[in-house]
Order: C-alpha cells, then sequence, then structure tokens
C-alpha cells in the first residue's frame, strides 16, 4: 500500500476539520486558528522499539502511550490538549497492528480533545514521534524554574508502578496489575489543569524518575528538595516489593509514572483539599542545591544514579 | 554524556527566548505566543538514514536539509517560518558529527529566522524528525484544492537535478554540481511568501516528482493538468544527460527538488513578472482528471511510476 493509501485509510479520518483546525492532513502544513489571549505549549516525544518499548506490544497500549507521554508534558504545564503530528516509521503496512494502534490512539484523544492534524509515514524500525500543542493561560502556566524555599512538594498518585512492572517483564515474570501502569500511563491533564488554576506555578511530569524529575526543579529553581521517604505514597504491589526486598530504586528512581510533581506555597496548600485530585506531600523545598533523601530516623538515603538516555 | 549535558551543549545555545518565545528548550513545554490575526501551518518530517539519505552523507548539508524539507512545505502554503522542534535519534554521541549537524542546521534556521523550541534525543538508528510551525495571513495561504480549470501551471527552478544526483551516486559517478541540489535544497520561502501575495492560491512542494505533485493538485481540486514536455526548465546537467539519453524520468518523476508548482489565473500572469523569482509556465489546468505529459509533437507521453513510500 501506497504512503497516501495508508494515510487515507488509517489517519485522515482521525482528522476532522473543526473551530480551530482550518486544514488537517492532506496538504503541505496543517492550517490552524489559534485562540486569541492564550498561548501555546509544545512538547515532541519519540518512542523508539526495543528502547522505550518491548516491539511485541499490544499495539492498542503503544498508540496510548504515544499520545500519553506528549499529554503528560502538557499537563506539567497546565495546558489544555489540542493538536497533534504524528511521524510513523514502520517496517511493513500492518493491518491489525495498525488498527491497534490506531484504536489506543484514538481512544486518548478523544478523551482529552486532540485532533490529529498531520505528521508524516516512513518505512524503517518501528518509531513514534509525536509533537502535540496545548493552549494555556498566560498568566497560569506552570514551569520547572518557580520553586521557592518554604514550598511544600507534592506528587500525584503513586511511585514506582511502571518501573517495577518493567523489572518483573525484564526479568520473565509476570507484572499483574501493575502492567498498565508501564503500558497504558494515565495522564494527569485534568489535574494539571486543576492547579493551576489553583495558583500552582512549578510542575514537572515524572519520565526520568522522583529524583532526577525534582532535581530538574532544583536546578532550575536554584534550590534544594528533602525528601520524606516514609511519605512516598505506594500501591499495594510496590508497598509489598519494598517491604521484602528493601530496594526503593523504583520508587525513587524508576521512570514512566507520568505522575506530576509539583511545589507550592503552604498557604495554597488548604485549596488542593478542594480539587478532585489524589495527590500527597512528600517533603519540602529549602534553600541550596540537589534532593535529599529522609528515613523517618532522620538518616538520608544515598541517591540513585538517574537513569540517562545515552548512559550505555 | 548524558542527554541533559546533550542538549546543554548544542541546542540550549539554539533557542534564545524572544518577543514570541517566553520558554524553549529546557521545560516539559515550549510556551509559545502566536502573533494575533494569524494563522499557524505546523509540518513534521521525517529522515531516515539509509533510506532518506546516504549514512555518511556529510552532516552539515544532513543540518540543513532537515530544516529544508519542512521550510519547503511551509513555502508551499505561502507561511514565515517560526519554530522548530527537533527529535534525533543517534547510535552514540559524536562530537564532531553533532557539529556540523548543528551548524549546518543553525545557518539555515538564521537565514529563515527559525526558533529551536523544544525536542527529544535517543539512542538508536540515525533518524530525523523536525517539526516547524509557521505564521500565514489568514486570507493568503495557499493550498493543493484551489486549482480551476484554465489556470496555468508554473514551476519555480529547473526539475530533475536532484533525481539525476541521487542516480548518479548510487551508480558511483560523481554528481558534480548536482550534488548540492540533492543534499542542500533551498527552500523556496521567500518566493511562496511572494506568490502567496501575489494572490496565488493554489500550490505544492516538489517532493515526490513532477507528476506525482501536480497529481496531488488535481486530484484534491477535481481537474486535470497538461504539461507541456518540452516547456520544462533544465539545468545544464540534467539537458545533457536528457539530451544524450531521451530518459525523461528524473524531470518528471524524480523527487527532492523541493521547488515549488504553482496555478494561476491568466489574470495574475503579469503580476509574476514583478516578483523576484525564476519561474516557468509548462502547462495548463483543464477539466477531467489526471496529469498529462504532451510532446512538441502533440503525442504523450507514458506516465512514470510515482515514488512511494512503502512500494518495496
Amino acid at each position: 500500500m501506497a504512503e497516501f493509501a495508508l494515510i487515507e485509510r488509517y489517519f485522515s479520518k482521525l482528522s476532522r476539520p473543526g473551530r480551530d483546525v482550518l486544514l488537517g492532513v492532506g496538504d503541505d502544513c496543517a492550517l490552524l486558528q489559534p485562540p486569541s489571549g492564550q498561548q501555546l505549549a509544545m512538547t515532541m516525544d519519540t518512542l523508539i522499539a526495543g528502547r522505550h518499548f518491548f516491539p511485541d506490544v499490544d499495539p492498542i497500549a503503544l498508540g496510548h502511550k504515544s499520545l500519553a507521554v506528549n499529554l503528560s508534558d502538557l499537563a506539567a504545564m497546565g495546558a489544555a490538549p489540542a493538536w497533534a503530528l504524528l511521524s510513523l516509521t514502520m517496517p511493513k503496512i500492518d493491518d491489525a497492528w495498525l488498527q491497534g494502534f490506531v484504536q489506543g490512539f484514538t481512544a486518548l484523544a478523544g478523551r482529552f480533545g486532540v485532533t490529529l492534524v498531520g505528521g508524516d509515514t516512513c518505512q524503517g524500525d518501528l518509531s513514534i514521534t509525536l509533537q502535540l500543542t496545548g493552549f494555556v493561560d498566560a498568566q497560569r502556566s506552570m514551569r520547572r524554574s518557580s520553586a521557592k524555599p518554604g514550598d511544600l512538594v507534592f506528587v500525584t498518585g503513586t511511585l514506582g508502578d511502571a518501573a517495577l512492572a518493567l523489572s518483573l517483564l525484564q526479568a520473565g515474570k509476570h507484572p499483574g496489575e501493575l502492567r498498565n501502569r508501564l503500558e497504558k500511563p494515565q495522564p494527569r491533564v485534568s489535574e494539571g489543569r486543576a492547579l493551576a488554576e489553583l495558583g500552582v506555578r512549578t510542575c514537572i511530569d515524572m519520565s526520568d524518575g522522583l529524583v532526577a524529575d525534582l532535581g530538574h526543579i532544583c536546578r532550575q529553581s536554584q534550590c534544594a528538595a528533602r525528601i520524606e521517604v516514609n511519605q512516598l505514597p505506594l500501591s499495594p504491589g510496590v508497598s509489598a516489593y519494598v517491604s521484602e526486598t528493601g530496594d526503593l530504586t523504583p520508587v525513587v528512581a524508576g521512570g514512566d509514572d507520568y505522575e506530576l510533581c509539583f511545589t507550592l506555597p503552604q498557604t495554597l496548600r488548604g485549596g488542593l483539599d478542594e480539587l478532585p485530585l489524589q495527590c500527597t506531600c512528600i517533603g519540602e523545598i529549602l534553600t541550596g542545591e540537589g534532593v535529599a533523601l529522609v528515613q523517618a530516623n532522620g538518616s538520608s538515603l544515598p541517591l540513585p544514579r538517574a537513569w540517562e538516555h545515552f548512559a550505555s
């Protein structure tokens, strides 16, 4: 099948002109009308078979995750998702695979109001690059650089699920219900919007792990963070693993949870209770630099080595 | 070297905040201020080593071409380039290669006012995905779907240079000065802007070859095109090749020239002479469907098979 037939069969239907989409898939460019008075948040992530996902992963999950990791970046800015461009490189045309991928992508796109407006298809080893644009109120974006000493540090959801699922899969074991946390992460888009609305100005999504991602906030905000290890929110599966092994690595250094980590002044803490989101205070921002992991007895844990893309 | 150090060393310097770039490389998203009253044109293309370029191609040329092919899409809409996101997948960190790539990218970005605002880096087989956004006046965009019977068909520059250079390289021969046409195409951005300003409403950039790309215009405009083969503009190198071999394939079916093909009503023809661009009238738009190649004696040439990405 030629590229044009491929696009026509699978992708044109995802791209319906609307109020802000004047011209979607099928010309040299998409033509888009940005809403007046808003800023644009733009992100792009690549997922590569064998590196970011198992080559035989369920294509529905992969279609979901390709969009989810980018939605998570918008969530961290407090932006509302709008337009996607998708570049899909595949070894061959596999109709069953493509139907699954499009199904997973479409379901998540529909939930968050994302329209596919363009992209590219190529022949090659399986790899997916998605570029996503959202809208954000000029005064309400969240950045990594706004944390202040005295701020409290919060995370949404639970930590370490995706990393534990990955290590179980790599060891040939069944991760059970943790598998969905790795393969179908739920981007915290509405949570990010609600936090930005409340007045939160510092946020990051956790794709590289708590210490690495909170470390970005500390470096860019020129401050330090103290994390109370016994406050870290754990799912039953991760809690059982930690109790059994004493190993906190998936919790503090595991990537791919796509939960949000944010900081806020103590004065805003009460407002959090009004929001429809699950979050946990795990520590505070201090003067200085770096992230410290402190146990209940006051002693510090050694820092894990951050996961780095080229550290092979 | 870790991803963050890589980005810091090579890419952060390309991303300077400015009037419309509120936050560039280094957060979860870039934050951008679209100009009021304008539409956005968005495109994304992937180039893969061994498929879209020779793996040992000069990295300066590759940095140039990665941006040029996307600039060409903006040119075809009549848009002014603005923001780029770059996803670069590389087998390893090669400083000399990266310096060359960034040099080629930066030189072209500077010429056309492009700011790098974000992206991704991964480890894997060499591949480059670039997403580019430009601004376009709401009433002045050019599309594939606006051609009308009676319109004249024009192309900028000369045709077949890139395809002939490629076939010479594949045969182990030296393409001479044609090599730059393949490896460092010059996107017709100012030409596209001038054409849109003049009132041209139908344009495409030629990445797949004249017959295929003019075929897109015909299909989307529901009309036909008659091309006078003896009017096709040829460089001295391609002209010599055609004289010697009688083979017009690189001219009518060669991809990668990145010239513009546009149509305009006869009434606008005079305005073209005022513009600072080289273009040639090669035929006209008719009722019906499909592209016909007509020789000086009135006989038709058989149509070449279009190059298709998955036609292996």
